[in-house]
């Protein structure tokens, strides 16, 4: 498996791509038991800068559990395109109203139908500290023939098909 | 959004069936500083009853930080079909022969191709103590029908689209 390391705006350029395209997360959260859970979220429209952006509601079980520990991971995943991401980083619930006139796109109304009127709408910040993430450039074929020629040549698949790459994200 | 609690029984056949479907993990542990990190799993073959059990490499590094702490969480995300699993529980590293023949597959040659021989092939039992997932049981129309509707009546889109399932998996 090819490893590399970027630096900040060629990782974030990535990333960005890599989220747009792929659109589907869960957050993980650390519950106040110790339990680790997951969610589905729905994707935020704004552009990824190191940032992102959820809309969720006050009294939802996550915002008790970032209460009592802020660390979070956020997963992207295509499998079908065998791309991966991996962000790790830190949550803050933001209550800023004109942050939030400027993310909303109707869409949501789909899970928030208040809008932002909704006095329960709070904004979820995530700071991405580190980032990995798996990327097959040319997607199932070369998952097919990396497979094959992994079995061809006893060579690990991930060396021809998949690359994981590290990014740190603390230091812009 | 409709939620609901199953009895053991239940909950594992349900989960059974959703993750034989999906088949597309992302195992999220705790790091050595304490940061959640994710990467993807290939999917095992053995039927779920409540433990799950993946290849690994004895020298990688979700054993060092499995060592230190071994709560994980893993996730199953279909987008497409609005299909979500989130499995909470614990891992260990498992040294067993004849467990691993039983559950070797030669697609995982891809991933260690020295197969069963490999000195550094270890596996991993993870121990499901809770489960939570949301499950659109007609896929796109009724996330298209729930969206559409949740716009018209007002109602939040998750009542009509998705159910979270809560199955509490520590007492069999």
């Amino acid at each position: 498996m090819k490893s590399e390391h970027l630096d900040r705006e060629e990782g974030i350029q990535r990333l960005r791509e890599l989220i747009t395209e792929i659109r589907c997360s869960m957050l993980t959260t650390i519950d106040t038991d110790g339990t680790l859970r997951s969610r589905p979220m729905a994707t935020q429209q704004a552009e990824f800068d190191g940032d992102l952006w959820f809309f969720t509601e006050s009294n939802s079980a996550k915002i008790d559990e970032l209460q009592h520990d802020n660390r979070v991971n956020l997963t992207f995943s295509d499998p079908s395109n065998n791309k991966y991401v991996s962000l790790s980083g830190r949550a803050e619930v933001v209550h800023d109203a004109s942050k939030a006139e400027e993310l909303w796109n109707p869409i949501y109304k789909a899970w928030f139908p208040k809008g932002l009127d909704d006095p329960n709408l709070v904004l979820l910040k995530i700071k991405t500290e580190r980032a990995e993430f798996w990327d097959s450039p040319s997607g199932k074929v070369v998952q097919l023939f990396g497979y094959v020629k992994a079995l061809a040549t006893g060579k690990p698949y991930g060396g021809e098909g998949a690359e994981d790459v590290k990014i740190d994200l603390r230091n812009p």
